[in-house]
């Protein structure tokens, strides 16, 4: 690896390609002949506004996105936009579906009720400790929406197909999902994603909302809380988080130019975790925690015989310059993260620890 | 100048120091030996708890802050204190003061009346164009808090000494002046700032707020929007912006370790501003647009005889590397802003400039 640079699971912040990072660093004094730093320029500017406006058109292009999305980028993180979508898509009259998969879901569900308003659990996975995704979900045909979360970080789990909604429009958090593989946009009204997993640093929060959805919003919410100050005004009602956006611009870049778009990103996610979990299916030390149809192609939870070793695994791991491996603090055990970043030769510099772990260990 | 840098004038985002962002480039690969860029480590590892705990403890003493106020990193910029602010510290049955000194203070105004709150304009300079800072103010005896805006960006007015306002405590929009002066902290209830002119990059703002605000915080509040949410986790509830607070550490250790405190700060600004006031009261080309004693040492507005050779003046500037002299565009005119990072060696070839273009104009 070059400079002392490590293997990096971290679930988020996570890794950014090397080479986004180098060309930060190659421009951090001077952003593009300008003499001021990225981190400098005045957000009003040509040149920022060129990095905005690259960075919708590559996730329009990448998502293949038609003229009803708009491309917006907020702070706050993923939290934010659970208490923001009942603020402005849901009405006090109207009633919304939540599918509840872990942590972050139920984090959306119990903001939408601490606003007072109506929404229906219509499917959980609490059952099994939201070790698999819920199948056959029966949504109410009248719901402003439908919520789900497309990858749970912290379980382990992933939906391999988004669920048929009929005429109800899915709100994705797809925070630690995001540009992993292609979608089908149009079953979609809103997906958000904090950046720091595949699409840059902390700090900014993609959201794309269709057309119908922003015609929902109500005139009584507080202008930085409301999505159309955002849509309206090309997400520079106030100065946006510029360094952040920029990042993501980069990262944007390399995927469309050095991956060649999602459906190659999709083959190489699906080799790199199909590393590790046959490797899994072949051992009797290393044990995913997830049911098989419901494995996350991104965050790879395991365990091992008992915690000892488990906190032995993530120590040598450490050692060796195979970092952030280390399960959620709520549920313990390893996980390791491989969001699109995460190169392929570094699940096997992995596979390969972990069988040297176990044989010395096992 | 180095690396073809330029003198940056921009009124935020802003000037940094440039040993700042040296340093940041220099790690941008590997901070403090992680392997990691700081775009890529943890929020909840060591390194990062360093980081974010150097950034308030400077701030602390820097402001000689007691143990009775907590500083806290929020998201949204001071745009999203306009609401927070009133939604967290605002009760129903009460009323709070601001005064309306210009754009900012106007929204902040707005926000708190979209929130149906209710809220009293004792003192306003818009019958002057909000050239001025109003004196002797009145305030209510009952205010829940008695709202300023501390500097004044875009019409370049500032509040030389904060109002007496009694057992009142003051909610100060520092956004351009924080940092720039030593303040007596018992008059203020809550301070906040975005840290795109005084403190860093875009995307993170400071707030500091007083042990018995936080009391006023109802549960009501969505968990993003509650003082006490960021209070009670260190500003760690979720994946803060590490990036902008990192630059914010880097930035107060400039200030404290290179300028040596908020005195030497100040001593430093007044000697900056007074070269420009000083020349503008000289001259009959170059007009102050503030009145005298409400003079802004952080944003030095000013008008040509004309719009034509303000435009030229302005384009003259940038092709001698003086960035950023425009005006607001709800204001026009010009405006130098000359926050803490700008060297007085700035302000020296901006006056020299100054005079070459009068002589060539005048």
């Amino acid at each position: 690896m070059k400079e002392n640079r490590v293997f990096n699971f971290n679930p988020g912040p996570a890794a950014i390609p090397l080479e986004v990072l180098e060309e930060i660093q190659e421009e951090f004094l001077n952003f593009k002949g300008s003499g001021m730093s990225i981190t400098e320029i005045s957000h009003r500017s040509k040149p920022f506004d060129d990095v905005i406006n690259d960075a919708i058109e590559r996730t329009k292009r990448l998502l293949k996105l038609d003229d009803r999305f708009k491309v917006l980028f907020i702070q706050g993180g993923a939290s934010m936009q659970f208490c923001m979508i009942p603020m402005n898509l849901l009405a006090d009259d109207k009633s919304a579906d939540y599918v509840n998969t872990g942590t972050w879901a139920t984090k959306a569900i119990k903001e939408a009720q601490l606003l007072k308003k109506t929404i229906k659990v219509v499917a959980s996975s609490e059952d099994k400790n939201f070790s698999y995704i819920p199948e056959n979900v029966k949504f109410s045909p009248d719901a402003a929406y439908a919520h789900i979360t497309s990858n749970n970080t912290i379980k382990g789990t992933q939906f391999a197909d988004f669920p048929d909604t009929g005429n109800i429009p899915i709100i994705s958090d797809m925070s630690s999902d995001i540009m992993s593989r292609p979608l089908d946009i149009d079953r979609f009204g809103l997906i958000y994603a904090g950046a720091q997993k595949n699409l840059g640093p902390a700090g900014v929060c993609m959201v794309i909302i269709r057309d119908d959805m922003l015609e929902r919003v109500p005139d009584t919410v507080p202008s930085m809380l409301k999505y159309t100050t955002y849509s309206s005004k090309n997400s520079l009602y106030n100065t946006p988080p510029c360094f952040a956006i920029y990042t993501v611009q980069l990262v944007l870049k390399w995927l469309e130019e050095k991956i060649g778009g999602l459906k190659n990103m999709e083959k190489i996610n699906k080799k790199k975790a199909a590393i590790l979990y046959d490797f899994f299916d072949t051992s009797n030390f290393y044990n995913g925690t997830a049911e098989k149809n419901s494995r996350s192609l991104m965050n790879v939870t395991f365990r091992l015989p008992n915690e000892d070793l488990e906190k032995a695994f993530v120590a040598d791991a450490t050692k060796n310059n195979l970092i952030g491996l280390k399960g959620h603090r709520s549920v313990g055990g390893c996980r390791a993260s491989i969001y699109n970043a995460m190169p392929t030769e570094g699940i096997e510099a992995l596979v390969d620890f972990m069988k040297v772990f176990e044989s010395k260990n096992g």
